[in-house]
């Protein structure tokens, strides 16, 4: 009846006897997760402290050799350009749009920089993260919220934070938007 | 220490103490899982069989009316065109890249597409499906595989399918890309 | 020859005299431009000069019905959470999750925010923003860059700002992150 | 004035005064356009071509490692499986989700694939495609048309192929998903 409805050749029968065998479904999932994105953000505040530690153990070079490591492991500079508003990046030099703009954020001494002291090198010794929301789209995901800083003296700086996550092809979490404030002050 | 390094002003320590509460992050997901793919797979052959069943009991007018919403809801012709290769199509008529011409695939009875029979009309009564791969790449998911149609006489039907779903933003799925073949037989 | 080589049975002479005609290919395209972007910008200024205006011509209630409206259509609260850190806001509200946060931001009047004075009433009468960069990723793109607001005294405020913009299935844009901040001061 | 109700500190004086500079937006994106689309169709073709061309001239062993450098660069296998269903696989070797089974439905001559008689083998010596209709998702894009190759006797095969492009990080486009049937024969 399906030879005369459907016109289905006799070869049919053949595939039919064959089937697919027990061959289970092999899956490529490119899509990001939000429990590769919170430990991307974990990942972030440790390598700040990192940079940190090199940088009291053992001066400025190796803290910027370890500071490059962060910027090409976790930032998406390799690929283009990056969103990055630093916290204390101001005037013309806001935007760091490029990789040595980064570097000298986290690093400072870079006379094209003179402002910037050196934000990864202020002795931070512990870091914690609060997302307010996070929104995944595909293999990028957004997040705002607080993040805290702790230092060697136990005082405690609080950014209001919004990052933008990119998975590459393997499987690593770049960041392609980083947007930091101070917090406003109403009273001010 | 921290006013000092970061130049950070006072008001901070009143965002210190305010803190964040205990707000937990808030998602938002945009992205398509295997579950929901799966999900979609088996609705495609259970409204199948529901407008085969409304062909046999109420013919073909109430089949096509059936016809018509399982296309609204399950398809993405309401978005622009799908890439409908239908298993028995041919010639001009081979791709269904507008809805006229896919409702034609499966309850027949236009004589602008006088070849179609109405595929939907052929007394299905179950179905299967078995995924070779499946892709998943942010809110669309592509699916490769066998699937089997059995009529009312046991007799069984297998295809060669992919299939293309994308997820609207009601979290619904839609085919985007519909490719049905027969198998090949080698020794034709 | 080809017969005998790849076993293609003779109705392949058939469908080879058909053809597939002159039909041109349709395309759907879900991605999101940089003009589109542009474009949401500028729609996203002249509808904060557009609050003020009606604020001060009719007063708060017609100037919340506008900013109703234009939460609606450029932000994707009906969607779900939106990741907003407007400029003036701190604490426990620094984000403004929800739509009524996001309304209360905008005009005020809300005994829930009693720090919110009504930041699109302020009597905005230009607008202008600068791209630093912008990030596209699929139907998603970001940018981050300065945006500058000028009042009826001609003074001009200037913000750091980050968003976040979805293009949904109807084409047009929504807002999904948007992180707003005062230029950091050095000399501070 | 704007200090007043905005609170804003005399800073901000400072950083209107530097602007932003002249400097434009650098733009990032990640998607995909039907002119890549097409590239990589035509490119498809012409590596066909070419393994032939190889075959006829230098014999299987050079075929075959033009082969290789074809599904390196043109397929997905480097990052996961690929959905390729070709047009004259059948039964439980249909599917070829690895590389291995790809590269025997090529060329052939693998005893683990022993229906395999090597397609790219078969004299091809020119080739078009006929897109009805291109889906374009991100950095993902769906074919499907009639692809149309002819041999060194003039003889010409058409098939219907749907075909899902993926753009990498460098922004080559590899085929994730191939699926290529005979036309079906009505009259059969």
């Amino acid at each position: 009846m399906i030879k005369r409805n459907l016109a289905l050749p006799a070869f049919i029968a053949t595939a039919l006897a064959l089937g697919a065998g027990a061959v289970s479904a092999e899956v490529v999932n490119n899509n990001i997760t939000e429990a590769e994105v919170k430990a991307a953000q974990e990942a972030w505040g440790q390598a700040l402290i990192q940079i940190s530690d090199r940088y009291a153990a053992d001066g400025i070079d190796k803290a910027r050799e370890k500071a490059e490591q962060v910027l090409d492991a976790a930032y998406g500079y390799g690929q283009g350009a990056v969103l990055f508003k630093p916290t204390l990046a101001s005037g013309e030099q806001t935007f760091r749009i490029a990789r040595e703009g980064a570097l000298a954020y986290f690093v400072g001494h870079d006379e094209s920089y003179p402002d910037d002291s050196g934000f990864a090198l202020k002795g931070w010794k512990s870091y914690s993260f609060e997302n307010a929301a996070v929104y995944i789209n595909g293999d990028l995901a957004l997040t705002t919220g607080h993040v805290r800083l702790t230092d060697a003296d136990g005082q405690e700086t609080i950014v209001d934070k919004s990052w933008a996550f990119k998975k590459d092809e393997q499987g690593a979490l770049r960041i392609v938007l980083h947007h930091s404030s101070l917090p406003y002050a109403p009273g001010y």
